[in-house]
């Protein structure tokens, strides 16, 4: 029998998407001042040119950085990177976050997280708002590897780690 | 010390996407034909109005129907519907994927898995090119949720589910 219709839309969508597990990234900008953000709406765009993009609530700081700014770096956290994410989910204030990772300046001023996973510098080169949030498109000029495997994910409330289906028990 | 850069670019930016783990969706078409493909690159976008958002290779079937429709569904896997990605992802001949999964079909004729995690149902309200791949944005018309509370994953070649960190041995 199919599942019932909803009648609270955005409650049920909200609701879904929680229950999507996404890969943790923290977003870094620099435009006049260094900020970073955790973000999980990051999706591969473009293969050629390779290009990614984020969505990002316009109400943040974030927002308007990037607005501002010519470049972004996002920043896949590695599996044991919890702290790092909650420090950039707001448990830390703007001005001390970079003390929590292992992060590092480029020549521009950019921060990237030279611990995480990895950490892609993008050209941002489309700017789309839509609704409470704005698509930006970010052209990858440089990627970082830092030789870890595994990301770090949350899913409906927790921090999580991917384990292959075959070597999890029934 | 920070990592090395990287001087095949491209090569990089698709080892990096490889590693991030998604959510695995089937997203499904009706315009002329009924028809669906796995995709993982699926992110929220915008909770007023409820809006997501999937980026779909132009050189594609479902590419060409859905710029020719105006809706899409986004099922997302629940974390037991391997078989299900594997068929809609190349595995099985489009006109016999709907035998795999508890497929159903809307009154516009449009599929839906109704033993998946949830279906959002989409009107596709903005249309955006970009390199090999073209972002679709989908206002979320309606919501089915299955009752499954874990999504399948997939990352780095493999079928995961998340596991909450706390549980994971070190």
């Amino acid at each position: 029998m199919p599942s019932p219709r909803t009648d609270d839309l955005p409650a049920a969508f909200r609701t879904v998407m929680r229950h999507v597990a996404a890969t943790v990234t923290v977003v870094t900008a620099a435009a006049g001042r260094e900020h970073g953000m955790t973000v999980t709406a990051v999706s591969s765009l473009s293969m050629e040119p390779p290009a990614l993009l984020v969505c990002i609530n316009q109400r943040t700081l974030l927002h308007d950085l990037m607005l501002r700014g010519s470049r972004f770096c996002v920043n896949v956290l590695a599996h044991d990177q919890a702290p790092v994410s909650a420090a950039f989910s707001g448990t830390v204030a703007p001005a001390e976050r970079f003390a929590v990772g292992d992060w590092r300046t480029d020549e521009d001023g950019l921060r990237f997280l030279a611990d995480g996973m990895a950490s892609l510098f993008c050209r941002n080169t489309a700017t789309i708002p839509y609704g409470t949030h704005t698509i930006f498109v970010g052209e990858v000029a440089e990627v970082r590897r830092n030789g870890v495997e595994r990301p770090l994910l949350y899913q409906n409330t927790q921090y999580c780690r991917c384990e292959p289906i075959d070597a999890v028990p029934a």
